[in-house]
């Protein structure tokens, strides 16, 4: 309730210093922070991608700003009264079709296409310095969690061990959850949700004393919100469990470091101390599973080459060495290729030496 | 346990008449019913896609056969011994995995391609006539469910109405989940999780009595398998909430009839009695979204030709209109167009009104 009300107040702020320029006889103007490449820098210290300090200004009397300046009063409009004010919460689909009107008096439309409301939403995200979720605008869930956590959502206590074989289905927007109790060692985040399914039905959280949570593919906003609340608020460490290629690699750098669509919302997202458990090019030797590798295509060898060079990567030894074995090897290796080992190769041994160890990749 | 024991009996069965046409001299053969398009029939009696009685020989000694009998025999030990007889379940990816290993005393391998084990999975489907999740194989899990339903997955008892704004995580197979209690009136359906959590946000199951189940674009087998139990162990109607569009509307008919891919286990899958509740071509007069109308693109239009010309929609005259509007209009409409009505529009009006009136297609 209290970050809805500083929602509110964030958007009053932006209409009343509009209303102070019209009053004043000003152009009115926002002053919109860049969140081109340009400003975007890779922080060395906090070892997260942030936004710089540079800014624009966007105008109502410029021809090449009125519409934007238009669509950005709009929708901070549309947020405060029809979201925030009913506390509702609208996916970004949603939140286009209410901002595609006709502008009175003219057959042009506020907006014609999702990408334009997209990015006034991040846009007002870096003027009004809140997140998405606290604008409460949405995007697909998607996600499951299982294991040692009791924890509230929408009043509703829920306990994520007594969940089957299904698990919670984790909601898009994970700031209003309440951990009450939480009995884990650790939370282990994979990218498949065959593993999950696999790990959940050998009861995996419940041996090794920790919690499982799984996306499919990319990592959404509401799953790296969760896992980031997780590692601050409860202390607990976060591994990372993809597929040994270049996609994996770079599903885990977000999930650590951010990305630059998203350098803005760094702050809320990204979990530094974040380790990978696997799957590496060593585990491919280790565990014997060069026959399983797969070929590497161009556009694979073209993104490692692209990935490698990312700031984050570039001074990561660990990380190189592993680019490079790929090369080597001109081979990727998916986690299901533990398979070939036994079905449940890898919740009995792979997973428990290889934390056991701490053999972690950073 | 009972359909453990019947499924491995099943695939004892066809091991042994394979050992008795090798004790008799005979070339060893396997009776594959056939699956293509040509021994697929619609049944206008039950209304559901399903296989014909054509069946085919595969043989040993035949150059032509003898590696799909091998890939046959091999997944087959592979789900007797490794699935069913330890009771785990196990994705495609990771069958693939499993039965990818080289023939003794040769460079050839088992199979080389997931499509290749995927395809000898749906043959054992129609040879041993078990169902793929009997066989304990699985694919991606996907969706969600909430509301007044309290089911038994694998031991733990879950209370889908004390689950806030995530909702239970269905999954993969749901042919072992118990249905303890329910008290709802229906169960609506929709292809978007985006409308799931409208829906669920406004508490629109808790007012309106009903189940609300999404998955994100296709319905999977799981989804389809949990809706058809609901719907012949519980008698609950089931109703179908998709984009106004030509991929809506087969979405629809996938769920109803049944598809030419899957049609051998239309008997699992299929829901006859499935109604569709929108968005329809006559809901974008009635609300007035003519001006929320995307335009059809060249694929869109030749998509309603193949799909109006389908055995199951070329004689319903209902989805005729709805094709025949689509392409006057020539335009399709998305569920997320009635946020212009207002965000909750679609909880507090327009599916309680259409539900009251049964204004439902066929």
């Amino acid at each position: 309730m209290a970050q809805k009300n500083k929602s509110t107040d964030k958007l009053k702020e932006l209409g009343e210093k509009v209303i102070r320029d019209i009053d004043k006889n000003r152009n009115p103007g926002i002053i919109v922070p860049i969140r081109a490449l340009s400003n975007v820098i890779f922080n060395e210290k906090t070892k997260t991608l942030e936004l710089g300090n540079k800014t624009s200004m966007r105008n109502f009397f410029n021809v090449a700003h009125a519409k934007k300046f238009l669509q950005t009063i709009e929708i901070a409009s549309i947020i405060k009264k029809e979201l925030l004010e009913t506390d509702k919460h609208e996916h970004l689909r949603g939140v286009f079709y209410i901002a595609k009107r006709t502008i009175p008096g003219t057959d042009v439309n506020i907006v014609d296409d999702q990408t334009e409301s997209d990015k006034i939403i991040e846009d007002l995200e870096v003027i009004t310095g809140l997140s998405r979720e606290q604008l409460h605008v949405s995007a697909n869930k998607m996600g499951s969690m299982i294991g040692n956590i009791i924890l509230v959502d929408s009043g509703d206590i829920i306990d994520c061990s007594k969940l089957g074989k299904g698990g919670y289905s984790v909601p898009s927007i994970t700031d209003e959850l309440i951990f009450k109790k939480i009995n884990a060692k650790y939370i282990l985040y994979m990218e498949k949700s065959a593993i999950f399914e696999r790990l959940n039905e050998d009861k995996f959280w419940y041996k090794n004393n920790c919690i499982l949570v799984t996306s499919q593919g990319q990592t959404t906003r509401g799953i790296r919100r969760l896992l980031q609340r997780l590692s601050e608020e409860e202390n607990l460490p976060i591994y990372v469990l993809c597929d040994g290629d270049v996609y994996g690699a770079y599903i885990y750098s977000v999930v650590k470091y951010g990305s630059i669509a998203l350098a803005h919302a760094s702050e809320r997202l990204t979990i530094p101390s974040v380790k990978y458990v696997g799957i590496t090019m060593d585990d491919v030797i280790k565990y014997d599973l060069k026959k399983h590798l797969i070929k590497l295509t161009e556009q694979d060898t073209d993104r490692i080459k692209q990935v490698s060079q990312y700031d984050w990567f570039k001074s990561n030894k660990d990380w190189q060495r592993q680019f490079k074995m790929m090369k080597e090897f001109n081979g990727k290796v998916e986690i299901q290729a533990l398979a070939t080992k036994g079905v449940s190769f890898i919740s009995e041994k792979y997973l428990p030496e290889k934390i056991k160890n701490k053999d972690f990749l950073d």
